[in-house]
């Protein structure tokens, strides 16, 4: 049977433009009911200042928190290099950097150009190689299919910027669709690419279902052998800093895809219903966009 | 350039499930917009009693409407003979039949067991032959991929029923996910059998996004080589003898999603977001489930 890998990015994607803050025992809640629900791999928070995005006031609390679950996989997003050495200083397990293909998003989001946004990314690096305990890195390649900002954005970006990164060593890279502009043609082509590129490095694919094409799009990065996916719980996330961003592909949904064509996820749609209701109460004024949840499980699904 | 018809089913599968009735100089309003869009087909009313559906108690007068506008194929859904008849003599160009490939919503939908529906088929075809002027006779097969009042429809059923009606002699088909059940993976086996079944017969694919998978379910049919779709504008729709039955796969995503891509649709996707929001205005109370239009276009979309 085949597996796929759902990363839960809902405590850090899909925190990001919800105003209301989540209480810090509500988002251990949420983590640890996750976990329990079979979860392998979470991003459990951001480590960018609190005077930015609010909502991650007590990113080191969730960290150590997510570090006590036994079995898993926990990984925190960090800007730049001083949010890296707090994670470092919290022996992070995994740690996503993010750098933008798109120059005027990397501008915008990190307030850096690409290129010291590389430099910062190798400096990273090799920190952690001097640590005795050190942690994995990994890099979000943000607006991979384009930006809000500046429009399209060339498989070639995206390309040159992964040969540098993997120069540099990482353990893995995500490349996400920020804003929902990919469709299934130009993943088919920028992922047929990147797999003969990057090797036996682990690839996960981050969908925003901003425009509908979510699922197609996923669909089309799993037929090419992507294995790994992000995905956000109620369907939550979007980035602050890029124009008209919204949600990531639902956890539910994707959860939903997988199980109905038999591949296997590990996890149980049913009950994961039963934790989408009882996060979804939180955010009642926000727009929540998966599917399934309204919808209801098909009758007599397993 | 390769290419793909998207037949409009918002007037009829549309309308099913809107409570407000729209009135007729708003539909023949829609109807002209839409074909002015370069739209080819557009199945434009139900031959249902007006007691049943109220929403089409103008069927008459919208197929005299649509029947004028030169370059445009009208089709009009029938569920039984008595509506065909009614269809004849307007000289629909079109008429498509509807039977289900669960016993139960066949009998929800249109009071018969499916036996009857097929002898009924027959008559209706005979009747066609019989006429100086003949329309054209499809056959939408609902529930093909699953019943919200039964559940799983095996392949099998869909496939003897599909046999049983080209025996009759019909001059298309449409394979109807009624309650938004399908998935991929099911998509890709039924219509591979289909194809091989139906030999040169038209197969038009028609998906719900209930369950978010329309997209990836359109995706999949194109892949094998389904060049014809349904949708209906704004995302409404939903067959209201099947519980839990939402929207159709809204136009202008379906549309988004072959442009994107460079397939043509021969439809510019800025003047159809310009209809609707123009016929939007109308359904404010209702839930409306496309997504481009409350996204918007990519930037430099072209």
């Amino acid at each position: 049977m085949e597996e796929v890998l759902i990363r839960e990015v809902g405590l850090r994607d899909g925190l990001q433009l919800v105003k209301k803050i989540l209480p810090t025992e509500k988002k251990i809640e949420w983590l640890n009911m996750q976990a329990f629900l079979n979860f392998k791999e979470i991003e459990v928070t951001s480590f960018v200042p609190e005077k930015i995005v609010p909502q991650f006031f007590d990113s080191e609390e969730i960290l150590q928190a997510a570090k006590s679950i036994s079995g898993l996989t926990s990984s925190v997003l960090v800007p730049n290099f001083f949010g890296a050495k707090k994670a470092f200083e919290l022996q992070a397990e995994k740690i996503n950097c993010v750098i933008s293909a798109s120059e005027s998003h990397n501008k915008a989001n990190i307030n850096k150009d690409i290129k010291s946004s590389i430099t910062e990314l190798s400096e990273i690096v090799s920190y952690n190689k001097s640590l005795e305990n050190r942690s994995k890195i990994g890099v979000a390649i943000s607006t991979s299919f384009g930006c809000s900002i500046e429009g399209e954005v060339s498989n070639q970006k995206v390309l040159h910027l992964v040969e540098k990164i993997i120069e540099i060593g990482v353990d893995e890279i995500t490349i996400a669709d920020t804003v929902g502009y990919a469709n299934p043609k130009q993943v088919k082509i920028l992922f047929n690419s990147l797999i003969r590129l990057v090797g036996n490095l682990d690839i996960f694919a981050h969908f925003h279902d901003t425009r509908g094409l979510g699922m197609a799009n996923v669909l089309t990065a799993f037929d090419l052998g992507i294995r790994k996916f992000d995905s956000s719980l109620l369907g939550l996330g979007g980035c602050p800093f890029a124009p008209g961003a919204s949600g990531n592909v639902a956890t539910e949904d994707i959860i939903y895809l997988f199980n109905s064509m038999k591949i296997s996820t590990g996890i149980d749609l049913k009950d994961l219903i039963i934790l989408c209701k009882n996060i979804g109460k939180f955010f009642k004024s926000e727009a929540l966009s998966g599917k399934i949840l309204s919808a209801g499980i098909p009758k007599n699904f397993n």
